[in-house]
């Protein structure tokens, strides 16, 4: 196809709603006083090959919720778009750890930890993304460039930025200014982040509101380096279902996208009233001027649309109907803690003991397969054991996607 | 040999009056608070193996003066000790140059000039140090560790500095304040310069008092990497001949190591009575408290004194009688620049028609492998030429280190 540079051309009458929808800013903006900048939907409209949409992706991490599913659902209307999804996974980051030791969070992984994690993602992103249309979809590691980064080249990045540009990135001016220690490590990681965009020629960045400065230092690399600066696109970060702080594992007011059909179904349909309408347009294709008018049944959409979305039609209408007649608890079978005849107890053992596995020896294997969560959360340590039924009571013990039980006492 | 620990031991006696003169400080310095820490007397005394003695040399000059020679003489001073003297060549930075290209002072060099320009500081060096004893001597080029360097072992050399700490650095400090740019490769150089440290295992480093942060980074760096940390030793920074500022060749305030020695004892008879104290304290091994009653007399030793290290002794007599027969111009050979019947001339043809070279064409040669100067200034263009006689006048016309003339209208 020819590309087409005049604004009044029918190219330019495409409708960029997709792209618009829920997106807190895009950069930059061609404004009066600088002619010389397209705007994105032009570059989009006027694009005769596909543009690359770049992500980066921490794989420190395994689990992700749906907060982290923003982006990567704006990458997909990309993708339907005609256009090539670049994720990144940071795994050079993530084998090297925080050099001075200090950060837990930062820890140092192994080449398969790190692999496991990535896989992880991939499998919790599957049902978001387009992996099957050719060229669609490209997935790097940056170690691919980052490892061979001499220090010729580290310094030639370094040189092109000022310590005055560096602290005034947001986070670094506060902990300046209250004397709290910046290590200067911590100023290369804007510039790595950056060069990724330089070695995937990437033409538009997606990240949330605080991604802003990095993906500015990759617009200010591209240049360095002779290409053309990518874009950035902006994304929302979500509030928790509590409707107050931003979601976050920690904060235990999020919905895990590898959770159970139910309970995303019993999350999702009690979030507040006033979040409605933007986990509508973040989290959905839904149209927005036509959703229901009574609150509850706004929430019931919400809920029966998302779980429709990771798990299809039949599991949704399920999921609702469960939760319409079982109450709180939806229809997970039930495994009774009462037949556990001794306390403490491997969770090896409650895997074969509830029929998830075949036995405590398959439990076992599944463990370290990474393949086990408790309450959605991976389980690592293949003897874990608990001391007494009432630290399991409720809990939803799952194996792999598909398999679940709710532990009762 | 066997180390001895005991501090009233007769090696502790020693007489370190070598190692101390002038020295402006020596660092750390054991004190009341910190027992642990020993003297570099005292690690000199029980050393039972050679110590490493640490000089940089930045290679993107060609030509040094007496300022550049007093760490290199307190160098030999440790040759003679029995300690192992590690010259290291900055050819890494040299060869990547100013990665902002801003700085033409920090012009990328090819691996030709360094090599050539490590040579010639070499050559000048020879008459200071001890080039032949076995063991003495340790030539190094920081690129055969600093090439090596990737990005993971980059960013723990970063990790192990505050931003605050850095911009504590002279120079830094007050650019930061004026809102002067510091582009922030430049914080890596002294990390780089004290991994020179790591890497060759210095036990000392020697410096200008200039070079106090980055010795201690180098003490750090050593620390980080579980080696014992470098002793620093500082050295003043030599006053030039007009009593005012520091040598520096663009002051015109210098003798130059290569320069002829009646052009070395003119300039150092001159020397201002006030710097004379100083200049024998640092630029040669005469008992201070035997030297002449009269100023006058103290500069002719000076000036004889310092012929002699770089030239020998008949050639301190030689240049002193010359000086005191001549006048101001001393004994060197001279060339009418009458006998020239055309300007504009190539300085090609003058070294022909001067006699020192064969020709016009050896001329040319001699200037493009480096060997000509014109009044101690490397000729690097074998094309150079002048409009007229009066812009020689005067000025001396040298080959290789020993041929020279003085051009005279």
């Amino acid at each position: 196809m020819q590309s087409v540079v005049n604004s009044e051309s029918p190219s330019m009458a495409q409708n960029f709603d997709w792209l618009r929808r829920g997106v807190a800013e895009i950069f930059p903006q061609p404004s009066d006083a600088d002619s010389e900048t397209e705007s994105l939907e032009k570059r989009l409209a006027n694009a005769n090959h596909p543009l690359r949409i770049k992500l980066g992706i921490d794989p420190t991490g395994a689990d992700i919720h749906l907060g982290h599913s923003i982006p990567v659902r704006k990458l997909r209307a990309f993708q339907d778009a005609g256009h090539t999804a670049v994720l990144i996974i940071g795994d050079f980051t993530a084998r090297i750890g925080d050099p001075t030791g200090k950060s837990e969070v930062r820890r140092q992984l192994t080449e398969a930890e790190v692999a496991h994690n990535a896989q992880t993602y991939l499998d919790q992103v599957r049902p978001i993304l387009d992996f099957d249309t050719p060229g669609r979809l490209e997935v790097r590691y940056n170690s691919e460039w980052l490892s061979r980064l001499d220090l010729g080249k580290t310094l030639e990045l370094l040189s092109t930025m000022t310590v005055g540009q560096m602290l005034a990135k947001e986070g670094f001016a506060e902990r300046y200014k209250k004397e709290n220690p910046i290590f200067l490590h911590e100023f290369l990681y804007p510039l790595m982040q950056g060069f990724d965009s330089v070695a995937v020629e990437a033409d538009v960045e997606l990240g949330g509101t605080d991604q802003k400065f990095n993906i500015a230092v990759g617009r200010d690399l591209q240049r360095h380096f002779g290409l053309k600066p990518q874009f950035g696109l902006l994304l929302p970060i979500l509030i928790g279902t509590d409707g107050v702080q931003k979601m976050s594992k920690s904060l235990g007011n999020y919905v895990g996208l590898s959770e159970h059909p139910a309970q995303k179904y019993q999350k999702l349909q009690g979030v507040p009233d006033n979040l409605l309408a933007q986990y509508f347009e973040l989290l959905t294709d839904l149209p927005l001027d036509t959703l229901p008018e009574n609150p509850r049944d706004r929430q019931k959409l919400l809920a029966w649309e998302i779980v429709r979305q990771y798990h299809g039609e039949a599991a949704a209408n399920e999921a609702q109907k469960a939760a319409e007649s079982g109450g709180e608890k939806g229809e997970l079978p039930e495994f009774s803690l009462e037949s556990i005849s001794q306390f403490p107890v491997k969770l090896s053992y409650l895997l074969g003991a509830s029929g998830l596995c075949k036995s405590g020896g398959e439990g076992k294997r599944k463990i370290q397969e990474g393949g086990v969560r408790l309450d959605g959360t991976k389980v690592n340590d293949p003897d874990t054991a608990f001391q007494q039924a009432s630290d399991l009571d409720g809990k939803v013990l799952q194996v792999g996607k598909n398999k679940f039980v709710r532990l009762v006492l």
